[in-house]
C-alpha cells in the first residue's frame, strides 16, 4: 500500500513554490519557479536512489533500476508547470504519485522486473508557450526539436533560450527512439464534474477528445473614438467579439460533447478612446469525434470570413495545434481496471476532456490514464481542490497498474 | 504674421521625444518622456523671456507680460502627452502654436494690453490615467485636487506620485480662482474627416459633444476549456463580447451623430485553454445632444444587465466620466471668425467630436477652439498627419484671435 499521508505532504510542499494569494499556484513553464519545482523533484528522487536524466526538451526522467535492466522501463508521470492562476494538483499529482510508488517500493524493498521511471514533461499547460504538451509532443515525434525550441512566449523568449537560462537544457535526445518505454501511466485530476457528480473515486480513462487550436489576428484601422463616424470604422475588437459569440454557438450547437472557447485576447492599442486597430486572439475546439471537429473547423472559417468582410477587417487565421481523438492501449486500460478491483474502489470509464502528455505518448507506447475527481470539476483556477481519500485511491491504483506491467 | 516654418520645425523637434517606429509618438502622461517634452517646452519659453509657473496638477503656465499686468491673461494651449500609438500634432499643435504667437510678437516687439500665457495641461489623453482632461478638470473645479492626484494607472501608480517622481508637482493652486483668465483659446487638429473632405483650412468650433465614459467588470467562473461543459460555463469574455456588439448597435442606431466605442479590455487569466473568469472593459459614448446621451446610457445599462443575467455573470458598472455638450463663448468664437476673415482662409463652423481641455475651461472662462484638418481624419494613430499650410493657417488665426482679445 502507498503512504497517502506522505503523498499528500509532498503535494502540499510542492504547492508552496509559486503559491498565490488565493492558495493556488502560478508556476509558468521555464520560469524561475518552474526551476525551483524541478530542483525539489530531483532532490526527492535522488533521496530515493534514483538516477536522473534530462533531455533536450528539459523532460526529466528519474529511474529506479529493475531486476532486468535490459527491459524498457514502465514510466509514470505528468508535469509540474501550471496555469497563471492554476491549482495544486493539475499535473503535480501525476508526478508525485509516481514518486510515491517508488518510495513505497523502496520501503517494501520490492524489486520489479522492469525498471521504473518517473517523468516530468516540460510546458504541458501551453499557457506560457503554445501549444500545450509541446515537449511530450517532441518526444513522441509529433514535432521536431527545432519546433520545440523555437516556441516563444508573448515577450518573444523561446523555450530553447529559457531551458538554457534555468539550467534544464539536457543532453539526452528528446525522442522515444533514444528512450524506449514498456508502458506509460499518467494519473491526473479529472478537471471536469463527472466523477464527483456520480460519487466515483476513480476514472478509468479509455479515450481523450481531439483538439484544434487556432490563432486569429484581425487588423482594422485604429482611430479616435470621438470624431470617427460609426459607419466608417474598421473596429478590430468588434470583429473579435463577434467571433467569441460565434465560437460559443459552434460549441453549444454540438453540446454536450463539444467544447469551444476563446481564452485569450490581446487588443491594440487598448486605450479607452481609441477604436482598436488590431486584435489577436485564440480559439480552442474539442470533441471526441474527429468528424465533428472537422465540421467545427469549417463553421469557424466560414464565420470568421463573413464577420471580417462585414466590418472590412484583414484576417490572419492559423490552426496551430491539432490532434485526433486518442484511444488508450487496451492492455494498459485493463491494468488500471484490475488495479481498481484490487483496491475495491468505485470507478467508471471516462473520456478525457483535457489534453495530456499521455495523449502524445499513446501514439508511440502503450499508454493509459487514471483520473481522480476534483471538487466541482474545477481546475485551471486557484480554487482547484481534491479530497485526500481521492488522492490516496489514485496512488494506490497507479501502484498496482504499474506493478502488473513491470512484472508481467 | 507668424513664422510657419519655425512652428513646423518646433513640431518636428518635439516629435523626436517618444518617436515610434512608424513615425508616431508614444509619450504617455507623466512618464520620463513626458518630462523631457515639458523640459523642452520650458526651455523654449524661457528663451522667449517668459516666466514659468507650475501648479499642483503639473499644469505649466508660461507668461509674457502685458502693458497692464493687472489684467487677467489671455491664455493659449493644449497638451503634450500622447496616446500609446499617437501622432505628432494632437495636443502639441495647440501648445506650440501658442509659443509661436509669443515668438512672433517678441520678434515684432509688439506689446499686448493684457498679458499672454501658454499653458500645457497634464494628462489630457486619459490613456494612462482615466479620465481624460483630468488636470484641466481640476483647474475648472469639476474635480477636486485629491481626485486628480489619486487617479491611478493599470500598475496602480497615481498621478500624485508620478508628478512628484518626474519633478512636476508644482506649488501653485490648480484652480481658476488662483489663476483667473481673460479668455482661453485652443488650437487643435480636427481628428475627424469633415474639414479635409470639404476642402476647408480652418474649423470655427462652436460646440463640443457631450461624453460619458464607463468602466464595466464582469465576473464569471474561470475553468478548464476542455472538460467544462458549454452549458455550465460562466464565461466573462462571452459577456464582454456581447457588450461590444451592443455598444456598436447603440452607436449605429443613433448614427451619424452618435459615437460608441469599447477601446480597452483586460481579460483574466488570458490563457488559451482557460474560460475567462473576469473581464474589465471600458465604454465611451458621445453625442452633441445631452438627451440622446442619456438615452444611450439607459440602453447600455439595460443591455448589460440582460447579457450578464443570460450568462450568470456578476456585474460592476460605473460611469466614471461625464460632461454635457459644451457651447463655446460667443465673443471668443467671433474673435476666431474675424481672424479667419483677416487671413482670408476657407472655413466652416464645426462641432468637436473629441474632448479637449477647452471643454472644461469653457465652464469657467470665455473659451473657443480653432481646428485645422488632419489627413483622412485620422488621429490616435501613429500615421496622424497634417499638411504644413494647415499648420500655418491655424497659427495665423490663433495670433489674430488672441490679439483681438488681449487688446480689446
Ligand atoms: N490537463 C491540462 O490541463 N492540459 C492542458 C492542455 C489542455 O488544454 O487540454
Ligand atoms: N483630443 C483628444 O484626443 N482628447 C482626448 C479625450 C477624448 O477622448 O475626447
Amino acid at each position: 500500500s502507498i503512504n497517502g499521508d506522505r503523498l499528500w505532504d509532498s503535494l502540499m510542499e510542492m504547492a508552496k513554490i509559486g503559491k498565490t494569494a488565493k492558495d493556488g499556484v502560478c508556476r509558468l513553464a521555464l520560469t524561475d519557479l518552474d526551476r525551483e519545482s524541478r530542483d525539489l523533484f530531483i532532490k526527492w528522487c535522488k533521496a530515493e536512489g534514483c538516477t536522473i536524466r534530462i533531455d533536450k526538451m528539459g523532460n526529466i526522467f528519474a529511474r529506479r533500476e529493475g531486476r532486468n535492466p535490459e527491459l524498457p522501463p514502465v514510466v509514470m508521470g505528468s508535469h509540474l508547470d501550471s496555469q497563471p492562476t492554476g491549482g495544486k494538483y493539475d499535473g503535480v499529482y501525476g508526478v508525485l504519485s509516481g514518486l510515491e510508488v517508488i518510495r513505497t517500493l523502496n520501503e517494501a524493498k520490492y524489486e520489479t522486473e522492469a525498471p521504473l521511471e518517473v517523468v516530468c514533461w516540460t510546458n504541458e499547460e501551453g499557457s506560457r508557450f503554445a501549444p500545450a504538451m509541446v515537449a511530450s509532443g517532441v518526444f513522441a515525434k509529433v514535432f521536431d526539436l527545432d519546433y520545440g525550441h523555437s516556441r516563444a512566449d508573448v515577450d518573444g523568449k523561446t523555450m530553447g533560450e529559457e531551458l538554457k537560462r534555468i539550467g534544464y537544457l539536457g543532453d539526452d535526445e528528446a525522442t522515444i527512439d533514444a528512450h524506449p518505454m514498456g508502458a506509460y501511466f499518467e494519473a491526473h485530476i479529472e478537471q471536469g464534474p463527472i466523477l464527483e457528480d456520480e460519487g466515483k473515486d476513480i476514472g478509468i480513462v479509455t479515450d481523450a477528445q481531439g483538439q484544434r487550436w487556432y490563432e486569429i489576428k484581425f487588423t482594422g484601422v485604429e482611430a479616435h473614438a470621438g470624431p470617427t463616424p460609426m459607419k466608417t470604422r474598421k473596429d478590430a475588437l468588434l470583429g473579435a467579439s463577434r467571433v467569441v459569440d460565434l465560437v460559443n454557438r459552434i460549441g453549444l450547437d454540438r453540446s454536450p460533447l463539444a467544447c469551444a472557447t476563446v481564452g485569450m485576447m490581446q487588443i491594440h492599442p487598448n486605450s479607452r478612446n481609441v477604436i482598436p486597430g488590431e486584435v489577436f486572439f485564440t480559439v480552442d475546439f474539442r470533441h471526441p469525434d474527429d468528424a465533428v471537429l472537422a465540421d467545427m473547423d469549417k463553421a469557424l472559417r466560414e464565420g470568421v470570413e463573413k464577420i471580417a468582410s462585414d466590418i472590412g477587417l484583414k484576417t490572419e487565421l492559423e490552426q496551430i495545434f491539432y490532434y485526433a481523438p486518442v484511444p488508450f492501449d487496451k492492455t494498459c486500460v485493463d491494468a488500471v481496471r484490475n488495479a481498481v478491483e484490487i483496491g475495491g474502489y468505485s470507478a467508471r470509464e471516462i473520456v478525457s476532456g483535457a489534453g495530456h502528455d499521455a495523449c502524445y505518448l499513446a501514439q508511440v507506447t502503450p499508454t493509459a490514464m487514471i483520473f481522480i475527481p476534483c471538487v466541482d470539476g474545477i481546475s485551471h483556477n486557484e480554487i482547484e481542490e481534491v479530497h485526500k481519500h481521492w488522492s490516496d485511491a489514485g496512488g494506490q491504483v497507479l501502484l498496482h497498474a504499474v506493478l502488473a506491467k513491470a512484472d508481467e
